[in-house]
């Protein structure tokens, strides 16, 4: 798919998901995808784990319960690993702009192949959920899950959410 | 461009541009990707200002020195506008993930239509380059400069630098 037609189509998907499965090769190659996004300082710091099939979304679900994580037969977790940061560089963390980045790699990466998937982010803010779900993935000390996304064809296509006119968010030369 | 050709061809290019400059329309096309990226809460607080010229370049290398800055014949400037947050949503703070997913989708849509560009965003942490720069943007309070990306012709391809082999950043089930 053209990138700005994959740019366009992407949306979050907030509702089901059909359990067709999701061939191994489709999800490396989202993955890989998020890796080749920048990473400041080139740390490289974000590091996934593929959750291949339903039996490896289920466990999620029971940290935390919506449509998509019931439903998802995939899906990949997106993690920072603070032992690739360089100790002098510390004082710059890009760890979050290395994480989005990856992650919005992988959504258009997702659309591109047909799938619907979501930035399933602020259920990890929750201590509880976040030492859950590192316990899950056997998350090695210094690891911090940001986002899981949940991947599938969707069951029906969701709800868009209204954008404001793109020309109340640009300016030129200044504001 | 087929997006994965776009994710594979981008890379951070720190030499310097060539002259030719860039037709408004292309860095619309560009800006537009950046504003179709997901925004936490919906909340679209991503603002960009386009430099259409080398004219409105210039005087941010007066405020940063580097070879990109120097000769990139335009760029675009991405910001946060907190004005547009709702104050109830403000413990969740999505700004550094809403800029980092606009900006890799222009990263992308500079690659896909043939030029170069650069994340930088390191100079404006700097609090005296971040104010110095947000006056030349006449930016509203509330703002934050968040990155700054030249856009060009690149004068030969820069140096890419060396990715660790993806397999050693990805997992399958659990690390």
């Amino acid at each position: 798919m053209n990138l700005f037609q994959a740019i366009e189509t992407r949306y979050s998907h907030k509702e089901t998901f059909l359990p067709n499965p999701i061939p191994l090769a489709n999800l490396q190659r989202i993955a890989h995808a998020g890796l080749a996004a920048p990473s400041g300082n080139n740390s490289q710091q974000v590091k996934l784990v593929i959750l291949p099939d339903r039996a490896a979304v289920e466990p999620f679900y029971g940290i935390h319960q919506n449509k998509a994580l019931q439903t998802a037969p995939a899906g990949i977790a997106l993690l920072t690993d603070n032992a690739m940061v360089d100790e002098r560089k510390r004082r710059w963390n890009f760890e979050k702009e290395d994480y989005a980045a990856a992650c919005q790699n992988m959504l258009l990466a997702a659309t591109a192949l047909g799938y619907a998937s979501l930035w399933l982010d602020s259920p990890f803010f929750d201590e509880g959920k976040q030492n859950a779900a590192l316990a899950l993935l056997n998350a090695p000390e210094g690891c911090h899950l940001y986002a899981l996304l949940p991947i599938g064809l969707p069951n029906g296509e969701g709800t868009r959410r209204e954008k404001l006119p793109y020309e109340e968010r640009l300016f030129y030369g200044k504001f």
